[in-house]
């Protein structure tokens, strides 16, 4: 049985003044709670409508699909739901390639990118403090079990750059040609809002600007999503290293 | 207004049998609408809740958004819907790089590869026969403008495959590292289902396996989802593309 004021509690968590109070994010899904229980988070609460085998007796709450409803930010819940804190925030050591999102507004756009981030094996993504809230339900879904293994971090961007030696990378529609450019193994990669590209403060500390080429005849194709950007971006990089090795 | 046997036929068209009927499929918006109307396929109407400017008076209908409401498929609908008719289908000549989709089952996940074959000027896309039909409203909102420019055409893979000279590459975890293998001019690149992958009939016409290297340190990395996929592979091949004309 989940408490009425449990109940409340984790219907509150959808607003991110209700998770900063609460120091609490949910996870849902079976999968995606085994990743973050085998991580650095903490889990508080695991409700379940069926056995986790994973897990021991006292470790999880077995309750009925009517409750999980009441509880799911899902329209059809999964089979199970997690209540797990909000780590300290912190900054690790800076990967070869580190990823920098200037104030990405849709969540699926940044789950994807964390999904992105983890099969490229970056560990960290520094967000402006405009950046949608990494702990928002529709991120972590869409970012599936890969929260548990990469760092998100919020900060000030334009400080945080303009103290660096490595070559700051952003895309616009006139930079050099991603494809032919001889690409760096270290670098900042900054991804832009979706609709406004990157803010002015942070084009200025930028060393670098580069496009990916349209091949589509007519200027009318629709532009590519930030999501699937970053994913080609980051596969040039990548692309480029692997050559190098070879 | 929007009689009612028009609102019935509209809500209808969101199943598959109902399109095929009437021949009908419906564009919500009126920047996709407008690359619609300057495109092969012939609009049949425009309801519109506020005036068109690239059209002339007769060629829409005013309504009210309450109206408008009845006749979208959108939670939040847009400022416009046109019904257009399903254009005979046709086999275009086949371009250097040309998509192939094997199932494909998500409309979202479609939607995005025609975004993407829009991109790298790819004109045309072969789906099997049980790929998601690409009139479901779902492929036509996630695709924006772009169906009015990419050819979308369903077909029997194996007996399509079965004839030709140009290689066929498909991609799984054990095949060639993508950037490291040297790709040719001219492809043909097949995706497959989302959970499936590719169907053993169609491996067994395939010339070539690639795999997209996962950096992640951990085997536990979230797999990439077909469209990211598609689009990964679609920039090497069009990298290698770029960095010979250089």
């Amino acid at each position: 049985m989940v408490s009425v004021n449990k109940i409340k509690l984790i219907q509150s968590l959808i607003k991110k003044k209700y998770r900063q109070k609460y120091n609490l994010f949910v996870v849902e899904g079976i999968k995606n709670i085994k990743e973050f229980t085998f991580s650095r988070f903490s889990i508080k609460n695991i409700y379940s409508t069926e056995p986790i085998s994973f897990l021991k007796e006292g470790q999880y709450e077995i309750i009925s699909y009517e409750e999980l409803k009441k509880i799911s930010f899902l329209k059809t819940p999964h089979d199970a739901l997690a209540l797990i804190e909000i780590p300290e925030p912190r900054v690790d050591e800076i990967s070869e390639i580190q990823l920098v999102l200037d104030d990405i507004q849709d969540p699926g756009n940044l789950g994807t990118i964390i999904r992105l981030a983890d099969w490229f094996g970056i560990d960290q993504i520094i967000c402006s403090k405009e950046t949608v809230d990494v702990y928002n339900p529709k991120v972590i879904q869409a970012a599936m079990g890969s929260l548990s293994r990469v760092n998100v971090v919020y900060t000030d961007l334009t400080e945080f750059l303009s103290h660096t030696e490595i070559p700051v990378y952003a895309t616009d529609m006139n930079g050099e040609n991603i494809y032919t450019a001889s690409l760096p193994e270290k670098a900042f990669i900054i991804m832009g809002n979706e609709g406004n590209g990157i803010s002015a403060d942070i084009r200025s500390v930028c060393t670098h600007i580069l496009t990916i080429p349209r091949f589509g005849k007519e200027q009318k194709t629709e532009s590519l999503n930030v999501a699937m950007s970053t994913g080609i971006i980051l596969s040039e990089f990548f692309s480029q290293k692997e050559k190098l090795k070879k």
